[in-house]
């Protein structure tokens, strides 16, 4: 027998599914049973014709690609309360939002990310055409973005998700596939005030999404190069020493130094003088961040360096600044040292180091032996020359700040885990029911009615359900009020509404049911 | 000279930077001219080092890749209007929303195209590991993550960019890279209850979005192989007779009916039989869509077909529920035969074909002697198959529909235009100004006080900006109210607020500015 095709396949299913229902219709009228037989002769030979062709499913494996996943209903609830909180702020603040491809050409991202992250680049296969990478981040297509299209101010959010063939570490939240949050503000404006904005959206939004105490740490490049500068490491090993350094935050002096002696070639003499610097908070933590920064210009000739006085008046007047917003968490910190790649002044990073204490993630944590805390949650800094490696002469000052949205979802999650709060993942807030058969018309009358008056509702999608499966799928659901109605409530022009917390049911007539459902979500 | 390296070339131009801030202030002071010189001279050398090794930035085209594009803040405003409108009826149905990964392993989307649609997928390069591609649609995606979390009831939405290597035409918008919109009820439910719940959410979105008159084409996959069989059309020819039906909307029967003689082989028995029925709507315009099932029945031995009755009786019961649903869009057409890939059961088409009359858009494409029109808005229908394809033996039946978003992105876009309505990108509602100089922390205090009472409040990012131009950013990003400060105000503890439209200007003191503003705001 020659292979059946897909629409003789088809063509056959179909075939055998009518005979089947027309048999066991024909059945239930016990109609002759000469018809049944001839009937079900039919369909045997059109499963017998089908058979030797059955489509056997392919055996691979069913997942999502390495370091990815998919984000079902109760993630997305999560996911959107948490950027519900996010873009709240954002717009609170006048920014407006775009949007850009997930692949760029390849000469795009080329470049921009170091060594290190351009292995990390997913490209597309050469089909014939441009040369494409799927998008590291969001803030090199911004740039890309601004001088493309001339624009010379914008302030602008962008909440995509980004791609890096990194290791994934799922269990610890890293993933291949990932949002980005990024609010940047770019445009030639007056020092400090749009860095001010910034920390004062991390404060806002960090504050807003109740992650527990959150701190802000403040640097800025200028002082890490005029810190350098003065402890005689040349400029040549900036990057490399500041990746020592930024281990601060996790790692003992002691070990830090050792690396940077035995590694990367300092003499215990240049590190001396720079733990003196770096290490200057935690050496004094009582001080205030000004107290600080004038008490480091007296350190050791530090002063006297042109880019460390530069810095810490900027960082001063951002102190001021921020000050006058309210916002407490900012931290001076003379060891913070990332994303210089391309930041060029300001830089800031919040964390959140009791985030998940109490919840479960800490728990099976604490077992495994290993640290509990999330890190970073946000990050940012001025780059004012990203812009200029798309569009040579152009000058468009940029500053910004990437929420670690990824971590907040996982943050939030695992509170919520805690507090044993349930997420709704679905708004519904009528359930029509009947307890009786034959009333689906009547329920989809009441269930147009609802949805005219813009109440979200559903009911089931069964001619005759049973009454208990309707409730329990509104309390599963969470929904709030259910409607029922029975032959008497029709006879009487009535619906019992019933609330799914308390189980109390009272009668209202039809004409009040919008009015007395929507009172009744007020109250909720 | 050695070249420098990035590090070296930063710390260059930081220097040069400085010194020219140095040197700025020095003349403002009328400093020591000696002082100023040892300066200028310093630069000029620091610049001469820096002078040949400047960097020169690529000389490569920017561009976004082949048929993709930016969405502007513009853009972003009118998609995030039509998306809202869309989720909002989505959650009044009780929708949830899952999101998947932009690729998928290869295997997951082979074979689910057809031909044609297998050539247009984007595969990524093999950079060790898995073999990736892109997601085509929504709808191969949302069975495999059924099939692979063994979710056998859903009613969820999903919005997301999916990829296709056509060629684009980007002025009648077909793009590489495109969102779509798809809402799916997946699970064993009772005879056109879900069909009817999609038919009234396209009626009701497309109501909302205001694209003018709009009908839902509405058929059977059993009627078209019932129409084929009795017609004497082979099975085998299934797919590629209905895509010469389909064309029926755009092209008369005439030349449908020779492509598919000298074409596909059909005899012209053959195609007029098919022809009274595929044109019996076209023919008898004033049928109701029950009278148009009824009547077709009787043509030909058409009504003994077991395949066209049990398609025909399965739409009379959609149809009836859609008018307790109050839907008045649908309109039974027999020719309607597209999605046959996957589609098991009635599938469904909304056209809107005045959606573009008097915009810009008809103007210019009637220059162009191109037909005005937008195609299908939404399209859908019973698949259920699709999941059992990823596991075998298990059976979801699936129903959906997904909206053509781009084309409504468009339209809304367009008649926005030809209304000369103007869309808020941003939705600042007060910008603080200030007239006088050296009232920058003022300001900065009145936007704090504003942020905290969360009124969303921008104000210049200068430390003394011009009157003038703080006003024109407020007239220009149609912020309605103004609030203005200066040392009269300060000394009385008053400010300005002034009302953007019709520029009047009332005193209103501090204490009372949050609630007058809150007031103002509500009677916009």
């Amino acid at each position: 027998m020659p292979a059946l095709n897909a629409e003789q396949r088809k063509a056959l299913e179909d075939e055998i599914k009518i005979l089947g229902d027309e048999i066991r219709k024909l059945k239930a009228e016990k109609a002759d049973a000469g018809v049944i037989k001839e009937r079900v002769e039919k369909m045997l030979k059109r499963k017998a014709e089908l058979g030797t062709d059955q489509q056997k499913p392919g055996k691979f494996v069913l997942k999502t690609p390495k370091g990815t996943r998919d984000y079902g209903p109760a993630q997305m609830a999560v996911r959107e309360s948490v950027l519900r909180t996010v873009t709240d702020s954002f717009k609170k603040h006048g920014a407006e939002t775009i949007d850009t491809p997930v692949f760029e050409l390849r000469d795009v991202l080329m470049g921009k990310y170091g060594e290190e992250g351009g292995k990390l680049v997913y490209d597309l296969q050469d089909q014939g055409g441009e040369l494409l990478s799927m998008r590291y981040d969001l803030t090199v297509p911004f740039a890309r973005y601004l001088a493309m299209n001339k624009v010379s101010n914008i302030k602008r959010y962008h909440i995509a998700k980004v791609y890096r063939r990194d290791q994934p570490v799922m269990t610890r939240g890293r993933y291949r596939e990932f949002y980005q949050c990024d609010f940047d503000i770019a445009g030639q404006y007056d020092l400090m005030l749009p860095e001010a904005e910034c920390l004062k959206i991390v404060d806002e939004v960090l504050s807003a999404i109740e992650i527990g105490e959150f701190f802000i740490n403040l640097n800025h490049r200028l002082i890490l190069e005029g810190m350098f500068a003065v402890s005689g490491i040349p400029a040549k090993e900036f990057k490399t020493i500041c990746s020592s350094v930024d281990k601060l935050d996790k790692t003992p002096w002691a070990e830090v130094e050792e690396e940077m002696i035995k590694e990367k070639g300092l003499t215990k003499e240049q590190t001396t003088k720079l733990g003196q610097f770096v290490r200057f908070r935690e050496l004094n933590p009582t001080l205030t961040n000004v107290e600080l920064l004038e008490q480091m210009s007296q350190l050791d000739g530090l002063g006297a360096n042109d880019k460390f006085k530069k810095g810490a008046e900027e960082l001063k007047v951002l102190i001021e600044y921020v000050d006058i917003y309210g916002v407490k968490s900012v931290r001076y910190e003379p060891s913070l040292a990332r994303g210089l790649d391309y930041y060029t002044g300001a830089i800031y990073e919040a964390v959140a180091p009791k985030a998940l204490e109490g919840t479960e993630v800490e728990k099976s944590e604490e077992t495994a032996g290993q640290p509990v805390g999330v890190g970073s949650v946000a990050a940012g800094g001025r780059y004012d020359g990203l812009v200029g490696m798309f569009a040579a002469k152009t000058n468009v000052p940029c500053v910004g700040v990437s929420f670690g949205i990824e971590r907040l979802f996982a943050i939030k999650e695992a509170r919520q885990k805690a507090a044993v709060k349930t997420f709704r993942t679905c708004e519904t807030e009528v359930f029509v029911a009947s307890p009786q058969k034959n009333l689906l018309k009547e329920r989809m009358k009441l269930v147009n009615t609802l949805w005219s008056a813009g109440i979200k509702t559903e009911m089931a999608y069964k001619a005759n359900p049973k009454g208990l499966t309707q409730f329990q799928y509104a309390e599963e659901k969470l929904i709030p009020l259910v409607v029922i109605v029975g032959e008497r409530e029709i006879q009487e022009g009535i619906v019992k509404l019933r609330d799914v917390v308390t189980r109390e049911e009272k009668d209202v007539t039809l004409d009040s049911l919008v009015t007395v459902i929507r009172e009744r979500l007020a109250a909720l």
